[in-house]
């Protein structure tokens, strides 16, 4: 009962980061949602198959998100003169407060679930909140939708709004009960364990919540060294610690299941060998980091030493849904660092950003975000013909000026995993 | 035979850089394009005119883009990758030189024209080429949109590639022709001197320039400041000049007429004060600054310095038509000045970029970028309700989140200078 897909059109992929592969009118074939060829012919094995021909369209893989709050969407663009602390305290926390209310939470995981849709965000790593309810509604969407993810629901015991705080056990034992509902959602939807940051967790909740990563075998998410406020905060709690990243090594939050930490932008030397010893992802949000004055985070540096990247829209600290947008920002912020910090972070080429924002945070899913044989098949055909342009161009630059000026008018398909994502309609 | 308008809606405008000017539904009243009232009632005087109701949405000024090249539409979101001189090399000159063609001049100016339209930029200053023709198309087109705009024949007679060089007195005996030949497009679409910028001007050529603008009582747009090659390059040439800025002044380029100069990112104290003592004024371009890794403008220093500075899109430099885009990237790049380089540089708010955006730009035109009494009614209608959420939010808030993640779909009508500007058919 195989089922093989085989796509035409003009396919690019980043296999490394270096580079773009660009095959004019190739073919992609997947069977059971696994790619099985990408090249410029059909081999005779798969002769026989239908083949659902997209003429010039440019097909490339889904994009990943790595870092975003659902339950922020509805303040995305919404008091961007603040820093991260102040921010949080007037926008963030009062609006998660309000998903006590499951059918708030469908109402609004809705809307975001169909932005991720519509924006080409084939797979995502997701903050929901406290709210174990709200959560598995997050879930059932993103399902229902035909969108992979991971989903966390928050856990934060200690230095929050009175109406978003968790008494430690309780926080345990709903993260116990909604690791076994998550179950229900099948291969594409799952849960991943999701302490706030350290500010907000006792140390008795994050033992609590690295002893259930590893007896679920469920990976974590969390923040790590977003701003100088945030960090000097850290050590003033937990001044015998030896820095902020191995506040969550000591708890086993990292290096025990696979871990992606959100920001990093003022890691020590130090902090950043724990990163690769670990493999642990950091999930760079450029468009947050900009909008809280966070900072720019050196990606060159991390990159260099091999720490895993994938980018992150960061939704609400970052406005901007499509992950398109993201990378070209992620461009951007690291050309300033070049130009206006130290020249010797290189600015990210296009390959390189792009990269990150598929094969690069794929890798938190398996083999995801290329068409190389093996991976999970997520495409996105592109049709830029309204993209005004009397000239021939490349694919690469055809990709490039889509990437840097196109929007979602311009994705006719998308593909999770073989199969085609229509339009969710909630 | 005065036409009187009155629109109803909810009125955001920026008076001073400081604040917003919000009120809830309220109206703007024009009369022959200029505001005589705005306010939460309509005065008697006005009582038996008809209304234009546009219920809940929002009413801002349009959009003022300084600095643009039309030319380079077609290569928007190309070449990202290089810096200022390889890029002009290899994208920019190329593609100008086609403009000797006033058919793909037709083509192309059509379609950009329409994008100005589309994005709410009711009034821009751009560059043309070097063709006097071509320009003319730009400027018919523009004319027919009803859009707002000063355009300039390029003027250049060194260092540049064959194809795009000038013999000194041949340009400017096509810039007389072609100054005399706008007179027909009136007050909306007017004429600027353009030299390109220092390297690409004989000391000659910018001398003539400078009597035509004074001789024509027209103004001067150039480039400025924009990258430490360029800047070398200048000195090399000129090596008796004290600064680059002193000689656009010394060749009567600034300070005789109202002058525009594209960047400024790296002026010497003594060349701000030149820039204050004649009120030049500076557009700054973001995106532009970004990409070509250019670096970022000192625009608190400016503005400290009462320095006029209007926004611009740079295109292609900068590869979005979008001032809205335009003004929150200029905001994102002061705080990445202010946490990356110096706390001296306080980030910009939202009210003060949406003020460059709208009045500061508009300043070029005469009264121009706000609903006070005097100015010329540019208005833009936005139906954000397709921007979910489910929350009561400010005038401020709605207009905010906007900027930051709406698009040219939510703009529903356009006004320049008190007139509707349908869409461009061409």
């Amino acid at each position: 009962m195989n089922s093989t897909i085989i796509l035409k059109g003009n396919i690019l992929y980043t296999p490394r980061p270096s580079e773009f592969v660009a095959i004019q009118q190739g073919y992609v074939i997947a069977v059971d949602g696994v790619v099985v060829h990408c090249g410029e012919s059909i081999p005779p094995a798969y002769g026989e198959h239908p083949i659902t021909d997209y003429g010039d369209h440019l097909i490339i893989p889904g994009f990943v998100d790595t870092h975003a709050h659902a339950p922020q969407y509805c303040n995305r663009g919404l008091g961007m003169d603040k820093e991260l602390l102040p921010w949080l305290e007037t926008y963030t926390f009062p609006e998660e407060a309000k998903f006590s209310d499951k059918e708030y939470a469908r109402l609004v995981y809705g809307a975001f679930v169909h932005d991720l849709w519509r924006n080409g965000t084939t797979r995502s790593i997701l903050f929901g909140t406290i709210h174990k309810d709200s959560t598995l509604v997050l879930m059932e969407l993103l399902q229902k939708a035909g969108l992979s993810a991971y989903v966390g629901k928050v856990n934060m015991d200690r230095n929050s709004p009175e109406f978003l705080i968790e008494d430690t056990h309780q926080s345990l034992a709903d993260t116990k009960e909604w690791l076994e509902a998550s179950a229900q959602f099948g291969p594409l939807v799952k849960p991943i364990i999701t302490p706030r940051f350290v500010p907000s967790c006792t140390s008795e909740l994050m033992s609590g919540l690295g002893n259930l990563a590893q007896a679920y075998n469920v990976p974590v998410q969390s923040h790590l060294s977003e701003n100088h406020g945030e960090i000097d905060w850290v050590a003033a709690l937990l001044p015998e610690a030896a820095n902020y990243t191995d506040v969550y090594y000591e708890h086993h939050l990292m290096g025990k299941v696979p871990t992606v930490m959100a920001h990093c932008i003022h890691l020590s030397d130090v902090e950043m060998d724990r990163m690769a010893e670990t493999q642990t992802m950091v999930s760079h949000c450029p468009y947050s980091n900009v909008n809280l004055s966070s900072g720019i985070a050196p990606i060159r540096k991390l990159f260099e030493r091999k720490i895993p990247i994938g980018l992150g829209s960061d939704i609400s600290g970052g406005h901007i849904v499509s992950m398109a947008k993201v990378l070209t920002e992620a461009i951007g912020l690291s050309k300033m660092k070049w130009v206006e910090v130290d020249q010797m972070y290189a600015p990210l080429t296009l390959s390189e950003a792009f990269y990150m924002a598929t094969k690069g945070g794929g890798k938190f899913f398996g083999k995801v975000g290329s068409f190389e044989k093996g991976c999970e098949l997520d495409a996105l055909v592109i049709d830029d013909t309204t993209l005004f342009d009397p000239n021939e161009r490349s694919l690469e630059e055809r990709l490039e000026r889509w990437l840097y000026v196109g929007d979602d008018r311009h994705i006719v398909e998308r593909y999770v995993a073989g199969k085609v994502a229509p339009e969710p309609t909630n």
